[in-house]
């Protein structure tokens, strides 16, 4: 344990509006360039720094990956994480299409590079949608045209909008940070609604900041950061061939991040990445609720994860939340086949922070409280596993409902 | 590979009626004694060999294993295998019940042993239904009381249904096999609908035999045979409290099973397992559909069954069954993130014989005889990994429906 002082942090961090454009250094456009049917509905969106800046980036673990996925890869390592703008797509995953897949992601690539007067390499690309299908192209280069000289400040939010498929709302979010010796902001958006489970899902995430940071140390924020925010999630257990997570520093503000200050833009990157990974969970299919699973008392931090993914992802216990049931026994079955060591006579079951199992007994379990607390909108599961080890880690998710299952009987991913 | 007259099969096997009581040597009762609210709801059933037989069973690999679970086994190790009765409630999995559980349980198979004239030792005890309420030992006593008299031969229906909980119809089935030194005959019974993966799920499974086996080689077929049975089956990736798979030998018949014609055996229970297995996935809650997931030419079988289990377990595979939506792309999704190693540009998707995915490409995707084939009840996916390790594995699941769902959300295990 540190001492006292040491914990008193010397910054503030508040929320300010703006998403990924807050940051100075940053601006963004969206539009409606033809992938999408409907006429309305925006489907490319264009992230650009003013200049050259730090970059890094996470990707699917999954071992189908989407060509933009493999392209933007490419492209940091070939930069050793630099990066002026990320071009993104909806309605079309650009997965599953072979050798014309990659040509068409490296065409969107070179064409906003040579727009903005960049390498190739110096331009990520991203889409999200249908898998198996390939990219109306005419549509894409036309749309990529007319994005760049819509870049501004102040239209992040439209490219929050842009970047949707079958999310229900936007994902924006961003915070200013007060240091003594100056200030910074991060901004962010996020897209995901099905297909969600960490590393990564059909999920694309993007934050800016316009800290000084080398992209080293941007990449381990960005790493440590998701560990318990977008690789905390999960909606259905799915793991997508696109899901990737661009962080990226312009380093106009006044505050350059060193190994001193980094626990400053770690906190900051949480905040944002917070906010934007549950509200993916909110907006996750057919959800109505946003459930917090947190294991304490694991003999590792790895074991408290594994039992409370366990839990997440159980059908079992998501239905029972959706129907406001405090079902102690469902949380403690998911939590014992989950592969982690412990004993069940020595665990605890709290929802809402209402006892209703202990001793391998139901405790006070028809408790009104318990029952009260399902039926709001954020519902807290906790679990002790009783071990010693005092591990704790928390998985936010959602219920399971027949709109779930309505979207994706009919919804061709 | 073995030349062709070995491969000649040097017996039959035909379905026979009867169930459970298809064998020699058994008898079996059901009633209702007031587990269950409905006045007419069979909840207890009894299952008696005519004399000590051989016995083995698999259990719940859960960290949370019920009083009769616990009873079971201790009965089970300590005379080495041997039983004569099994006991078997539903409506009350008395699992999370304590001291009193234990009591309970172990007290059902006292009365039962008095009633017969036989050790308590010899009596298992199995018990489906709701987690962490006592059993109404009064209503347990008097059933028991009540069954013993009850028990004949042909009653393999009745007890089938007493099992029952949220089962939408019984599973039974019974073979007889035919050699040119004699026959014996195969019987079983099982229950489970929801809370269904393997190692076990809250599934009760009894096969009966009337051939003479020794306990160590009817543990070999009851494992060996539930591993692509039982333990190859999911309706939700749960695994419960209380699932057990018994099995008994009562020698009875002609033939006696060793190491020879054991595989005679093996292939018997396979044929009944089989049937009562992929009965519980067809009645599995909310299911419309049986889908059997076969991963071909992977390195290893572990590895084909882990794809394979990931595919049938996946929500977004299960609603676009669920749709009739021949969706190559989820597929491909799942087995990406299985864990298991393999280039998805070698491997293949085909559904109903159909070739929907190759070279990384769709292929034929929008064949209208995939889309037929899925409108069907029983559904084929097929999974080349292309590895040239040549190894396959099947696991049989069912499709996610908004019925699976609405019951979830209402009933409470």
């Amino acid at each position: 344990m540190a001492n006292a002082s040491s914990l008193v942090r010397d910054f503030t961090i508040a929320p300010v509006q703006g998403g990924v454009t807050a940051p100075q250094g940053f601006r963004s456009s969206a539009l409606h360039c033809g992938i999408k049917a409907a006429p309305s509905a925006l489907d490319l969106a264009m992230l650009a720094a003013d200049r050259d800046a730090s970059a890094a980036a996470l990707f699917t673990t999954n071992l189908a990956q989407a060509a933009p996925v493999l392209v933007s890869k490419r492209h940091l390592a070939s930069t050793g994480g630099r990066a002026r703008a990320i071009v993104v797509n909806s309605g079309c995953a650009n997965a599953c299409t072979g050798a014309q897949g990659m040509a068409d992601a490296n065409r969107m690539a070179a064409d906003v590079a040579s727009a903005l007067g960049c390498d190739p390499e110096h331009v990520l690309v991203a889409s999200t949608g249908v898998i198996g299908v390939n990219l109306k192209m005419d549509k894409v280069v036309s749309g990529i045209r007319a994005a760049i000289p819509a870049l501004a400040r102040g239209k992040g939010s439209e490219a929050a909008r842009a970047i949707m498929t079958t999310d229900p709302f936007p994902k924006e979010y961003a915070v200013t940070v007060q240091m003594s010796r100056g200030s910074f902001s991060v901004g962010g958006m996020a897209k995901g609604s099905g297909m969600i489970e960490p590393n990564m899902a059909t999920m694309l995430g993007f934050l800016t900041t316009d800290a000084k940071v080398p992209s080293a140390l941007l990449h381990r924020a960005l790493r440590e950061s998701a560990q318990d925010t977008f690789n905390a999630i999960t909606v259905d257990g799915e793991c997508s061939t696109n899901d990737s997570l661009f962080a990226m520093a312009s380093g106009r503000s006044d505050v350059t991040i060193d190994d001193d200050s980094y626990s400053t833009l770690l906190d900051a990157m949480l905040a944002v990445s917070h906010e934007l990974s549950t509200g993916i969970v909110r907006g996750g299919e057919g959800a109505t609720k946003l459930i917090a699973v947190t294991v304490h008392d694991a003999r590792t931090r790895d074991e408290a994860r594994q039992v409370a993914r366990t839990i997440a992802n159980s059908p079992l216990v998501k239905t029972a939340v959706h129907g406001a049931d405090p079902n102690w026994g469902r949380i403690i079955c998911a939590a014992g086949r989950a592969g982690a060591t412990f004993d069940v006579d020595r665990s605890t079951v709290r929802v809402g922070g209402v006892l209703l199992f202990e001793h391998g007994l139901p405790h006070d379990e028809n408790s009104p409280d318990a029952g009260a607390h399902m039926k709001q909108t954020d519902v807290r599961i906790d679990l002790s596993l009783g071990t010693g080890g005092g591990a704790a880690a928390t998985i936010w998710t959602c219920d399971l409902s027949a709109e779930y299952v309505r979207i994706n009987g009919e919804y061709r991913t």
